[in-house]
């Protein structure tokens, strides 16, 4: 029998038996033929490719990120990580759903049918992330939507995370009763009936106890926020699926996982990469080089990379090395212990090769051209906002910090002058506009923000969480239109202006979300973007990070979105202005 | 918080941590909502059942058998498995498959939704078990049918075992580099491509080395085959999940299981158990009643009754206790060594309700009729074989055994006379006549068997392996034509005829292949045939097998179908006469 290439005496960890072992694989049309001693089997092959010494392992499966946090398109993502050893993602597209619904979610999937790896896609299953009277979105996805996108594409292999848990839990008797109706649940019990197979996916920050199993449920049964090893000990104890992303590798949950027998209970994911960290730093290697040096097995880390993974979703064609499976595999160096990537195969080639091979995608016309404001909008209008107070107005302002993304709700006594607030002259603050860009009616609102600031300048985005209307902030009118009025005619992106004039840009033509560019050039982007944000002020570590998720309306305590301020605990719009004084 | 029920107190094997521990399982609108301290939890019902000192265990997973081999209709099939602690099956129907095609496995799909446990179904991916030149039936699966069955019933959740697995290696060169197409290939490719996360179910009896790789390169990663040590380290060893029947459970196969870490990779099955058996031995509850007693732990026992069969599927709501499973469970009594089965919970209720709450279903009203004969037959001058040798002809001749249902090819030599062969008066010869029953053209053919066959008498039966065409069997005419008249007049059954009457019978008015009596009465039925057919000269321990599947056109060596003897090795058929003398 010939192979098309046979993977001599490789270094293979068997899953199944927990063993090392020493193994020719060989390859037939990009799938494992056979696993052993090809010589003895009968079978031959005109390319041999030796690895005498060399540890081989399966391609890495990474079952939640979102593409559109690399801010390139999902050809360009997968050149980048397919050198890092990812072979496979599922991608979760809830930032193009809300841009462009149904469209952009298809979008997306036939972008990626050329990419040289498999990207699969969970449904989003919280588009928009709340409801239509508190953010204006360009598309939404309901149980209709879902049907389509399952019907039309077997690549929709999951429901996408869900990310109202607080709802569920709030409500819970309601819900579980059927005396409330809820879009998600409408969502997860047309997959539980329709698609018994499909995994979904959760999002259970800190959720612990009575809870947790409310979560469990309803069928979420997976979390790929932050553990500690108490809330991952209840998740596993109860056969919740556990995602580890970056910052849940630390000391003491290395140390569970390894000093437990809990293999295929949980996976390293990578959820938000951008591109700047991926070109330095790497991808879903860099979780697992972590979890290694903080003393995860060799074999536990493997597992947890490929195979556990693969299981989750239900994939029964990768993730290990064996008959049948899809021949991907990384070459690892030396003992494999400081996870040193040799060489990358997808399909039994060289990554290179196909890298070289895949074809570029055209997105839509229309989605270079994704931002339509009313012609009855005025931003200049707009930097006025009119109060009837005689002297002052105690006004809501978002108090950021450095830390994290969450902001406060902080009070603050403003002067008002010919009927309108006076901002532009006060220290720590501020203006904030968000203005919706999808054509139908133009909505803004305006708001403040303190403490982690703009101390000159301003900033534009239309990427910004996750409804991505355009995003304005700044002290200086003049420097915010300057900004506002570049991000409409680049039609997406994000831009920083400082004394008048454009002081780095990041234009994202696809949907005002993505950039068409290879990786690189947009990561060298990126840094500049940063660098400007920090020039002109802010403190935290990813500056644009912090910036545009100002407009997420579910991210705690206080944000804004084109329909007003948001107070994330209520689930409810508030005043700008609480008191005239 | 209020649930509807709470089992207090239940000592049960956690297997996602490996450890026992004793919680109360809350229980909300038949699933389970919360397992641990109830009262600390702040749950709350009006219903407590005290299982202190009580193991309670998931419901039983079987994810391979075929209702048709209990001869009774799923209702009756569920009521009789739900309480030997059977509460989740996956059935392959291809029995039935084989007379009526799509609306046979539409019949069964809706016959199984008001049944007092869940049946899934596996699409049949052998239907005809070979072709329509080799055999006659009244349906068949191809890419078409699957497709529609998918489409309408989300219950048909996997591929159904593979059975063609000898043509699949044989023609694997041809069939791996698309130069040869094959419709069972057709049917896994096209499962691969548009429903990934289905299983794609084997039947690899004794296959190893290459050849097991080969089914494994092609999908094919399970079997439910007599184990041996050796194959089923071999299985474990490449991925292949093996599920481990009656049969297979010998002192070695369950030392290798509680002697090695294999846990997931394995469940337990029935395939297929006779409605006697059923009523006597019991079920899944018997195959791991037998597997405890060769020495392998509780603990084991049930991950391979529960947990790891839900996970070979896929299914994700049910195989554990664990918040949001379905409440199935079984109370054990004492320490579960005997697995002695207390009570079963369907949905956390008792399994009687359940069965008392199922509503029985009618079969469409044309299954009752599904026998017709073409008015050009006839059966008096079938017994008539044309021969035009001097004095004798030398026949082929299938030699039967009291051990298996193979046959071996013998040759005999018969005398002729008046153009024809005088079979009547020989010793140690029954004629075999296979007619054709699905109002096509009819066709039918003549065989001999020898060896363990009827001594006196005569049989009949439409309940003949896969394709159910009209099996007669004898050495009397006279007796033949009775039992042939009978099984018409019923419209299916089986029956034997002793000294010119009916001696037993079991009318299976469904197709010709299922009975719609209850398990009890239908078991009575099938003893009483049972011991009639010994009366008449059987030997083999199951009288109705050895006889049902002399028509079974992949099952060594010789067999006979409606078209003619089929050498089953060679798939083609042979002529009954080798030579005239």
């Amino acid at each position: 029998m010939k192979a098309d290439s046979i993977f001599s005496q490789a270094r293979i960890f068997n899953p199944f038996l927990k063993i090392w072992e020493t193994a020719d694989i060989a390859v037939l049309n990009g799938r494992i033929l056979y696993v052993g001693d090809a010589e003895h089997a009968g079978i031959s092959s005109k390319i041999f490719i030796d690895c005498r010494n060399t540890i081989v392992m399966p391609g890495m499966i990474d079952i939640h990120l979102h593409i559109e946090s690399s801010l390139c398109t999902p050809i360009e993502f997968a050149k980048a990580v397919l050198n890092r050893g990812v072979t496979t993602v599922v991608a979760e597209p809830h930032e193009i759903a809300n841009v462009f619904g149904v469209s952009g979610i298809s979008a997306m999937v036939e972008a990626s049918k050329d990419a040289p790896i498999d990207i699969f896609y969970g449904i989003p299953s919280s588009v928009p992330s709340t409801n239509s009277s508190l953010e204006t979105t360009g598309g939404k996805i309901g149980p209709k939507e879902l049907k389509t996108l399952i019907a039309d594409y077997p690549d929709m292999i999951c429901l996408g995370e869900v990310m109202n848990y607080r709802h569920l839990i709030t409500h819970f008797d309601a819900l579980a009763k059927g005396e409330s109706s809820d879009r998600t649940i409408e969502l997860i019990r047309h997959m539980k009936k329709q698609h018994p197979l499909a995994a979904i996916e959760g999002h259970c920050p800190s959720v612990r106890d009575l809870d947790l199993a409310e979560l469990l449920y309803f069928g979420i049964d997976s979390d790929h926020c932050l553990q500690d090893t108490e809330g991952m000990r209840q998740r596993f104890e109860r056969g919740m699926f556990v995602e580890i992303q970056e910052k849940s590798v630390t000391e003491s949950v290395i140390h569970f996982l390894e000093s437990h027998d809990v293999d295929g209970l949980y996976s390293f994911v990578t959820d938000d990469v951008p591109p700047d960290i991926l070109t330095t730093q790497g991808h879903l290697d860099h979780v697992v080089r972590k979890a290694l040096s903080q003393g995860l097995s060799l074999e536990k880390a493997i597992t947890a990379s490929t195979r556990s993974p693969a299981e989750r979703i239900g994939f029964r064609d990768r993730g290990v090395i064996a008959p049948g499976k899809t021949a991907d595999f990384i070459m690892l160096s030396g003992d494999g212990s400081d996870f040193t990537i040799k060489q990358v195969f997808r399909r039994g080639i060289p990554a290179e090769e196909s890298i070289h091979a895949s074809k570029s995608y055209s997105f839509p016309e229309s989605f270079a051209k994704s931002v339509t404001i009313d012609a009855s909008f005025s931003l200049e209008q707009s930097f006025d906002i009119p109060c009837s107070a005689p002297n002052y107005a105690v006004c809501r302002v978002m108090k950021k910090n450095r830390e994290n993304t969450y902001t406060a709700e902080a009070h603050r006594k403003l002067p008002v002058r010919d009927g309108r607030i006076c901002w532009e002259e006060e220290e720590d603050l501020n203006l904030v506009l968000v203005v919706s860009r999808y054509g139908k009616e133009t909505h803004a609102a305006h708001g403040f923000i303190s403490g982690d600031i703009l101390h000159d300048g301003a900033m534009c985005s239309t990427y910004a969480h996750d409804h991505h209307n355009i995003l304005i902030v700044g002290s200086s009118k003049e420097d915010m239109t300057t900004a506002y009025n570049r991000i409409l005619s680049l039609q997406g992106g994000i831009c920083t202006v400082s004394a008048g004039s454009i002081s780095a840009e990041l234009p994202l033509s696809v949907g005002g979300i993505l950039s068409e560019e290879p990786m690189d050039k947009l990561s060298s982007q990126v840094v500049c973007l940063q660098k400007s944000l920090r020039d002109l002020g802010i403190e935290h570590a990813n500056p644009i990070m912090t910036m545009c998720t100002l407009t997420l309306p579910v991210s705690p305590e206080l944000k804004i979105t084109d329909r007003g301020l948001i107070s994330t605990k209520t689930a409810e719009r508030v005043d700008l202005i609480l008191e005239h004084v």
